[in-house]
C-alpha cells in the first residue's frame, strides 16, 4: 500500500493512469523563493515527448502542464517564485484513444504488469497499462523539473545519456554531441549505428534494449549511512523506472573483477585519481562526479505474435501492435535525469540540516559569548 | 540526517560503531506469536562470522546476540515468542584491538568512507572505520534472522549464494553444494578454483571482488507501485551493502542486449516460460522466484603500499595490512539474504494490509446480509 | 519541511491556496473495490460549505470536485470503484476575489499566521491567507469523504456535532438532532440559543469560539503503542485544524479532579460500566466508542478595529471585515468528522496487517499439515 | 504495527517492557558535536526515579543508563562527543519482582491496556504492564535528555511543571519555586496542600490526576503546515504519554468562551500584548514563549476493590495494590519535558533545512557573480 511518494524532505507524490482524465505529481518540501513557470517544466518534459527520438511512436498528445498551487509572484518580482506550499502540477490527458485497447482487456501481455497488477488488486485498469504504463513518468519529468530549479540554486547539474541501443555501444563521452541527436548518444557515430539498429528491428516488430549512463556533479557529504546510503537511494529510484533491470555505480560489475589495488581510487593532494567509486564513499558522495549506469530491457510491447494466456487461463496469442515505441530509449533519458534529481534534491536537503545546525551553533556560541 | 532505519512497517533500526561498546538492532512492526530465541538469531550470526571461509581474517570474536525486548513465553508455550512490541537486540563488541587503528588517524585509506565520513561530520571514530565498517552488517544478519522466521511462517525462504570471485565464474546452480563450501557457491569445482584463486590473491596483498545471486520464493502480489516496487527496493536494499556497486533483476544487464521477442517471458496455463523477469513485473512479485545479481567490489584494505592523503591534505602512503579478509565474499553472502528478508518482510506486511480489507468486507458484508 | 501529507498506510496529501487556482488531495492507499463517485464525495463537501449555518459568510464558491485518477468501472460494475492506485482529487477556485485582499498585503492581521509564515518562509501568498486559509479543509473534507468509503465497508461510522457555541452549551446529546439545525447540534434548543448568540455577537462585528464532539464507532485493537497510541493521532489530527487549541479524549480534563476510582471503568461479562477512557485504552481502541472534544477557537478575522503592525514594523490598525463566518463552527464541524476518519482509515488498515498475518499462519499451517 | 518510533529527523525508537532484561532507545538524527556524556543523561533520569515525590512508590530501580554507539572523544576534547550516528541508550532492569504480578495474569485491570492489549496482540506479557507500563517512559525521558543538549545549543529551553494535583491548582508561576519542592509545583503554598491532598488519598487507596503545564523558549518559524503543524505536534507526543487525556496549547479550551477581540494577541512595534495563541500562529511558532497543558488522569492501579473480569469473561474483583503511585505527577513531568523537547528538536532540524538553504543560494549566487 501507498508506494507513490518519493523522498523524505524534498517530497513527490505522483498519481494517474494512462488514460484516466489526467496525471500529475505534488511536490511537498521545495524551498520558497526558487524560479518556477509552467515554461520551465514545460522545456523538460518536451524532451520526454513522444514523437521523437528514433523509434519513436506517433502519439502525438501536447503534455501541458500546469501549476495550480505553490508559486506566487510577489509585488516587483520579475517570476514566480516558489512559496514553500506544496507545488501541484497536472498534466490533462488528451490523445487517449482507450477504444483501442478493448481487445486487451481479457488477456495479459507479456512483459507487461497485467498479471501482477491484477492479482494484487482485483481490478485492472487495461487501459495502456493503466497506472504501470511508461506514460506514468511524465510525471516524474515534470518533477524532476522541479528538482532541477533547486540543484541549480545550489550549483548541482545532472546529465543522462545513451551509452548503448540494440548492442551497439558508445565509445565517446562527448557530452555536446548529446544534444546534437535524437538519441541523447554522446558519440554521434554511434547514434548513426543506432538508428540503423533501430530501423532493423521495426522492420521485424521487434523492439530493443540499452544502456543510459548518468553523471551529475555533487558536493561532498550528501548521503545518509547506512540504509540511506547515496547509491542505494539512487538505485531504488531508477530501478523504480519500469523497463530497468540493473544499476550500476562507478566501475559497477567490473569491480567484480577487479583486483582491490586496482578498484580503489587513489588519493591525491589534487584529488582523487580515477572515479572507480562513481562519486561516493562508504554511501556519502566524495565530490567527484556522480556515474551511474543503468540496464534498460526492451520494450515488451511487440508486433510479433507471442504466447500469453486470458482471463480464464486459456492459452492465446496476441500481437500487441498499436503506437508502440522501439525501445524506451531515447524517451526513458529524460526520466533518468529526473530521478537522479528527485534523490539528490532529497539528500541536498537533507544534508543542509547538517550544515545549518553548524551555522547555528557557531552563531549562537558566538552571541553568548558577546 | 536520520538514516539507519529501513521498511515501512517491518521496521528496523540499527547502531553501533566497529569499536564501540557494542551493535545492535531494533525491529517495530514484527507481528506477534512468532518463535524467536537467541539461539534462532545466533545460528544465522555465525554464518557470517569472521574466522570463516576461504579468505577470511583471523579476528575471533564470538559476536554473542542477547534478546533485551519483545518476545515472552506464556504459560505452556514451547519456546519464547514475540509479543508485537520491538524487539531489541544487541550484540556487545569484545575482541577489539582500538589501539591498532591509531596509525590510520590522520590519514584517508583509498576506497574507504574516512574522508566522506569526516567531510560531512566534522567528527569521525577512525577506529576500524566506525560506524562504515563492515561490522555494522552483523546488525543487519540479526534483524535479518527475525524477518527469516515472519517469512518462514507464509512459506517464503531467501538463499544467497556466490557465483563468481576473483574471476572464477560458477556454471552449476547445485544448491546442495552451497552448504558443502565455505565460500557458499554451487558449483564445487568453481569453489576449488575460487579457493586457489584467494590463496594467489593473498600471497600478493591484494583482494578480490565477485558475484553474488539471491533466489527467494515469493507469492505473487509483493511490492507496491509506482517508487515502492520490489525491484526497486531490493536494489535499495542491497546497494546499502557497503561493498555492493551493482544490482541487476533477472536477465538484467543481458536485458539491454536482447531482442523484446528474446526478453519477454511467455505466459502459458501451466505458468511463465522463462524467467528473465527475475520474478518481478511492473514492480510487483509474478510469482516465479526472485532472482537478483549483485556485484561485489575487492575489499580496499590491501596489504600493498597506497598512495593517499593525510589530513593536512600531504600526499602519504599507507599499507592496511591488520586482520583483513581478501573478499568481502563470502561473509557478504548471508547479509545478503538478510537484506532481501528485511524487503520481503516488509512488503509481505504491505502486502497483507489488501488481503486482510478484502477478507475483513466479505465478512463485514456477509454479516450485514444476514 | 514537507507537513502536508497525513497517515501511514491510508495518505493523504493535500494542497493549494485559498486564491490559487485550485486545491487538491492525493490518496495513496486506498484499498481496491470501494465505491467512489464525485458525488460521493461532494455530499459531504456541501456540508462545510459556505453559505451555510447561523453565522456563514456568504462567499458562494460551488466547491465542485472532480476525481482526476484511482477509479474505474471495470465491465458490469454498477459504479466507479477504486483501483488500489492514487486518487486525486482537485476543487477548482472560482469565487476568489484576490484584489479584495490587497489592503492586507502589507500588514499582519492578530490571530493569523501572516507574521509567521513570512518569517519563515520569507515569502508569503496573502490573498486570503494563501495555504494558511481554512478554505485549505476542503481538501481534507474531500479526502475524508473516501476514507468514510472504507470505513463504512469495515462498518465504522463517525459522527462530529457542535456541543458549545459562544458559551452556550448543549445539554442533550440527540443525534437526530444533529442534521435538523445548521449549526449540527445534539440539542435543538441550545441550537436555538447559539443562532441568538451569534446574531447578537454579529451586530458587535465579533466572533465566537466553541467545542465540537466527535463520537466514532470503532472494533477494537486500533491504535499502535507508544508514540503512535490512537489518541495521540487524533490529538495530532484534530489539533491540525487551524482553529483548534484543545483536543480531549473520553473524561479528558475532568479527568485531572477524578479519583482513580471514579475515572477508571469498570469491566462486567457485558462490558464497560462508562466511558471515561473515551474507548481507548493503553492507546489502542477499546470496543467502546471513540469520545473526543476539541476546542475551537474564535474566528481572528472580527470586523472591529485591531492593533497591529506592517510590514514595517509601524503600529497600525485594521478591520478585516470581508467575507468572513461569526464562528468556525458549524463549518469545521464535517472538517473534524474528516480528520477523525483519516485517523481510523489509517489506524484500521495499520491493525488490518496484523489480523492477515493471523490468517494467512494459521493458512500456511493448516497447508503444510495436510 | 510500528509505532515506537518518533520524529521525521531527529528519530528516536524506544524498546523494552517493565519486567524485560532492559529498556532503552535509539535517537537517529542527531548533529555531531554536541556533547553528551551518561552523566548529562542521567540526571535527566533521576528527576523521574520512583521514590521521589510525595506519592511515589518505594521501587529503588537504579536506572542507570549507558551509552552504548553514538559517541566518540576526539584527541583534545574535552568530553565526548556526538558523531552524527545513531546514539543507543540502555538501561537495564534490576529491580524488578515478576512473580509478584502472577495473580495478574489471567484478569484485566480497569483503566489499564491490559484488554485491549490482549485482544490486539493475542498475547501479552502481563508482568507489570509489559510495554504498556509507565517505567517505558524512562527511555523517552533519556532520548530528551539527548535532545536537550540539541536545543541548548541553540538556545531553547523547556521547562515542566504541575499547576493542579488532586483538585488543588497553583496560582503562581514562581519558576524558582519548581525546583524547591518534591512535586515541581510553581507555587510552594499550592505544593504543601497538594502533599496533604496525597497523604489523604492514600490512606484511602485512591489515586489522583492533575494538570501539567510546559512552557519553552522558541525561535520564530518552528512547525511545518498543514498536517505537522507545531500544535498538532506536540499534542501527539503529550498525548502518548499514557496518563494525559487531554492537551491545550494557550489559552486552550478558554479560548472556546472568548470572543475573537479578547482571543486575539495585538501585534505591536514591540511585540505581541499577551499570549493567548500559546506561542503558535498557523502551526509555527511566533517567537512567543510555548504555553501547552495536560490533563493527567489519575493512576488506574488503586488499592481499594474493584470490579473488573477475567480471562474468561467471569466477574471478578481485585485489587492492584503492589509499589504504586498516588499519582502520575510528579513523575511525568520530566516526560513531559522530555517529549516537548522531542518535538523542538525534530522541528528546529526541519526549519533548519530552510535556513540552510536560504544561506546556500546566497553563496552560491555571490559564488557565481564573482
Amino acid at each position: 500500500m501507498a508506494g507513490n511518494t518519493f523522498g523524505t524532505l524534498f517530497r513527490v507524490t505522483t498519481w494517474g493512469e494512462s488514460h484516466g482524465p489526467a496525471l500529475g505529481a505534488v511536490i511537498d518540501g521545495c524551498p520558497p523563493g526558487i524560479e518556477l513557470t509552467p515554461e520551465i517544466i514545460q522545456e523538460e518534459l518536451d524532451r520526454r515527448r513522444p514523437g521523437q527520438g528514433g523509434g519513436a511512436s506517433p502519439r502525438k498528445e501536447p503534455d501541458r502542464v500546469e501549476i495550480l498551487s505553490g508559486t506566487f509572484r510577489p509585488e516587483g518580482a520579475a517570476c514566480d517564485l516558489t512559496t514553500g506550499t506544496p507545488i501541484s502540477l497536472v498534466i490533462f490527458n488528451k490523445d487517449a484513444h482507450s477504444k483501442s485497447y478493448d481487445h486487451l482487456k481479457d488477456v495479459f501481455r507479456p512483459g507487461h504488469g497485467d498479471l501482477t497488477y491484477l492479482a494484487k488488486y482485483g481490478i485492472r485498469d487495461h487501459r495502456g497499462g493503466g497506472r504501470a504504463s511508461a506514460r506514468e513518468t511524465a510525471a516524474r519529468v515534470a518533477a524532476g523539473a522541479v528538482a532541477s530549479q533547486l540543484l541549480r540554486a545550489h550549483g548541482i547539474e545532472v546529465t543522462a545519456y545513451t551509452v548503448a541501443l540494440g548492442g551497439v555501444r558508445a565509445e565517446a563521452r562527448d557530452m555536446e554531441a548529446v544534444t546534437q541527436n535524437p538519441l541523447f548518444c554522446p558519440d554521434l557515430e554511434a547514434a548513426r549505428r543506432m538508428e540503423e539498429r533501430i530501423s532493423e528491428v521495426r522492420g521485424q516488430g521487434d523492439t530493443l534494449g540499452g544502456l543510459v549512463e548518468i553523471r551529475a556533479t555533487c558536493p561532498i557529504g550528501l548521503g545518509e549511512p547506512v540504509f540511506d546510503k547515496l547509491d542505494g537511494e539512487l538505485a531504488r529510484a531508477l530501478m523504480s523506472i519500469g523497463a530497468v533491470k540493473g544499476v550500476e555505480i562507478g566501475a559497477g560489475f567490473r569491480a567484480a573483477e577487479m583486483l582491490g589495488s586496482e578498484n580503489n581510487d587513489p588519493l591525491t593532494p589534487a584529488g582523487f585519481v580515477g572515479n572507480n567509486a562513481g562519486g561516493i564513499l562508504a554511501g556519502i558522495s566524495s565530490g567527484e562526479p556522480l556515474i551511474v549506469r543503468v540496464a534498460v530491457k526492451p520494450i515488451p510491447s511487440i508486433s510479433r505474435e507471442q504466447q500469453t494466456v486470458n482471463l480464464a487461463n486459456e492459452p492465446v496469442t496476441i500481437k500487441v501492435g498499436g503506437r508502440h515505441d522501439i525501445s524506451a530509449i531515447p524517451r526513458i533519458v529524460p526520466v533518468c535525469e529526473a530521478m537522479v534529481r528527485l534523490v539528490l534534491a532529497d539528500h541536498l536537503l537533507r544534508h543542509l540540516v547538517l550544515v545549518a545546525h553548524r551555522t547555528a551553533v557557531q552563531n549562537h556560541g558566538a552571541t553568548k559569548n558577546n
